[in-house]
C-alpha cells in the first residue's frame, strides 16, 4: 500500500487523486490518498479511499471549530492519518480518536516518531502504525542506505506488542528500491508526500514506487 | 445580519442553509451560516456567505492536519470565525489569521469573552468583533432582561479604538426583541447556535431573530 | 508507596511534607510527596521523595517559562508525575521526558486514563504506570466496591508488555481497606490527592491509607 | 528599568542575580531578573525584583502542575513575563493573568511580537508591554542601525491606546547605545537575555546596557 499525504500544498487535489487512481488500477496496487479536509469530497469522485490528515478527539455537538470523525466519514472520508509529526496529539485523545474511528468503520493509521512511540501506539491498535524512524528523516538517508537493523527492530519491538501489526515506513523512502526494502524488513507498505506531490512529474515517482512494492 | 454557527451538530447543513438562504431572501437581510469545514463547500450552493468556524495560522505546505485560509476560500468560504469560545487561539496566531484572511478577500468575525478582551482584539482591526459577556451566558438572561449597561459599556470601549468597528451580540440572544436590544444597543447583528440548529422549529426562531435587525 | 500529589491547593507544603516524612518513619512505608513546583525545594528539607507534578518535553536554553527536567533535579526532586489527567501531554512529549528522566536519574510515574493508555505507555518504560480508571473516578465507588476485575484486568494488560512493570492505582482509594484490595489486584502503592490535602485529619487518613500497603 | 531573562541555561541563578544586584546598586538603576520557576525563591535572597518567566491561566487547586500566580507570589516573585515568544498565550488566558496578577499586586510584563499585538494588548492593561519587533529579531540588526520608525510607530500606537503605557525594547538591544537609543524612541527600558547570560563578562555587558539608560 502507498499512502500520499497531500498536506496543505496549493494543489488540485481531484486531479492528483485521479492519477493515483489510474496508478492503482495499472498496478492492481492500492494507494491511499490524503488530501486537505477541505477536499475530501474527492473520496465521492474517485474509485480509491481518500483518507483524513487529522481529526481532533472531541464529540459532535459543542465543539466549534473542529474536525469530528463523523464529518470526516459523511464528507466521503475512509480513514485518517493522526498524531503527524506536524500535527502531534496527547496520547488519550489518539486513544479516543481511534476507538471512534473504529466505531464508525473508518480505518486509522498513527504516525509515531521513533520505535519506543511505535511500540506504544500499537497498544492501541490502529490499523495501521507509520513509523518515522529519526535517523531516515532528512539528509541523504533511505532505507536502502541505511543501516536496515534500523527498520527491522522497530519491526520487531512492534510485533511482539501486536504480530500482526500493519506497519507503514514513513521515512527515508525516495524510490521503488527503497519500497522494496522496506517491504523486506516487514512492512506492508510506505507514506509519503511532498516526494510525489512536489515531483516534477509525480506520476513517474508512483509508478516507481509502485513498483517496489511486494 | 445574523450569523448561524452550526458548530459540529450532526444536521443536514445544506438544507439548513437553504432555509436560511429563504429567510435572507424573504427578508432582505444579511444571513451568514458557519456549517463544519467538511461542509463548507455548500458555499457553492446557495446565494448566502457561508463562513468557516475557525482556520489554524499556519501557511500552506508543511501543515498536515491544518484548516489553511487558503483551503477555506479555494473551498467556498467566504469568510471565517476565529477565537471562538470552543477554540480559543493564542493572539499572535489571531492576528497572522486576520492579516492573512485579508489579503485573501476572506471576512473575520473574531470572538470575545469579556469588554477587555473585545476592547483588544479590535485593534487587530477584523471585520466584525463578536462580544460574548460573561453576564450573558448560560441562565435565563438575556440582552432584554440585562443590564444595559452591559452592552453598551462594552460598545463604548471597542468604539473608542475603532468608531467604525461591527460589534456582534455573541451571548444572550433568544428572540427577535434581543436581536433589536442588541441593535439598539450599537451591535450591527448577532452570532447564534443552538438556538437556531436546535429549535423544533428553526424557520420560526431565525425569522423571529431577523424580524429585530434594525 | 503512598504517592500524596498537593496539586495547586493553596496549603503549606513544608509542613503538610514533614507530616508524611513523619508517618513514612514511623509506619517503614515509602511515602512521595508532589508539591507545586515552587515548593520543590522542600526536597532538600524532607528525607522522602519530593517529585515534580510535571516537566515540560524541552531543552535546557530558548525555553522561556518552561518546567526542565534538569531544573527539577538541581531543585531538590527526585522524580516526576508526568501525564496527569490536570496536565495532559503529546505522546512524543512523554517519551522524551521519560528518557530525559531516565539520563538524569528521576524517577518518572506516568498517568493513564484507561487500560489502553496505561498498556501503551507501559512501552515507553516509566518507572511507575498510575492507572486512573474511568469506572473509579468520582462518585461513591472505590477498588473495594468495585468489580475487581476493572484493576486486575488492566494490570494483566500491562504485564503482558512488561511483566516488572511497578503500577500505582490512581483512582477509587479512599481507605486503607481500598489500598489493600488495589495490592491485592497487582498495584504497589497508590496516587492520592484531595482524599489527603483536604482531610480535616490528613495524618489520620494517611495513617489509614499506609495501614492498607501490603 | 533593565529586565533580564534567563531563559531556562544551565547557570547559577543566584550569583547571576547577585552580580545584577550590584550593578543596580552601583548604578542606582532598576534592573530585574527572571530566572526559572525554580530558582524563584531568590526573590527572597537578593534586594532587586525577581520575576516568573510565565504563569499559567489556572486557578489554584485541580490544576496539577500549572504554575500559579498564587505560587509566584508567595514563592519570592514580584511579578511575570507573559507570553514571551517561546511560551505563546491565548489571549483571553493573558487576559486572565494579568486581572489574577494585579489582585495580587504582582507586576506583569506581556510581550508582544509586531506592533497590532502591541497595541492590542495594551487594552489588557499589563504594567508593561514589551514589544519585539520582527524587523529587529536575530541577524546584524539592532535599535540604532534599524529605521527608527520602526520603534517609534509601535510606540505611537501604544501611545493612543493608553498614553501612559510603560513600554519596553525587547529585540535589536546589543549594547548601551541601543539602550538609549530605545530610550530615545520611548520606551523605559529594554528586556534582553542570552545577550547578557551567554556572554563572557555578563557584567560588562550589564553595565554597557545600563549606560544607556535615560
Amino acid at each position: 500500500m502507498i499512502v500520499v499525504n497531500f498536506k496543505t500544498y496549493p494543489i488540485d487535489a481531484l486531479s492528483l487523486a485521479r492519477m493515483c487512481e489510474e496508478v492503482a488500477h495499472q498496478s492492481g496496487r492500492k494507494i491511499v490518498v490524503c488530501p486537505q479536509i477541505t477536499d475530501l469530497w474527492i473520496g465521492h469522485e474517485v474509485r480509491i479511499s481518500v483518507f483524513a490528515q487529522h481529526v481532533d478527539a472531541m464529540e459532535c455537538g459543542q465543539s466549534t471549530g473542529a474536525i469530528t470523525a463523523e464529518s470526516v466519514k459523511k464528507a466521503g472520508g475512509a480513514g485518517t492519518l493522526l498524531n503527524h509529526s506536524e500535527k502531534r496529539m496527547r496520547i488519550a485523545d489518539i486513544d479516543f480518536s481511534v476507538q471512534k474511528c473504529k466505531l464508525l468503520g473508518l480505518t486509522t493509521i498513527v504516525c509515531a516518531n521513533n520505535a519506543s512511540v511505535s511500540t506504544a501506539l500499537t497498544s492501541l491498535q490502529p490499523d495501521y502504525i507509520a513509523i518515522e524512524l529519526p535517523e531516515l528523516i532528512g539528509g541523504d538517508v533511505s532505507v536502502t542506505t541505511a543501516n536496515p537493523g534500523i527498520v527491522s527492530d522497530t519491526v520487531t519491538r512492534i510485533r511482539k506488542i501486536d504480530v500482526s501489526m500493519k506497519i507503514l515506513c514513513g521515512a527515508g523512502i525516495k524510490s521503488g528500491r527503497d519500497v522494496a526494502k522496506a517491504c523486506e524488513l516487514g512492512c506492508v507498505g510506505v507514506l509519503v508526500a511532498s516526494g510525489v506531490t512536489k515531483a516534477k512529474n509525480p506520476r513517474a515517482v508512483l509508478e516507481d514506487l509502485v513498483s517496489g512494492l511486494l
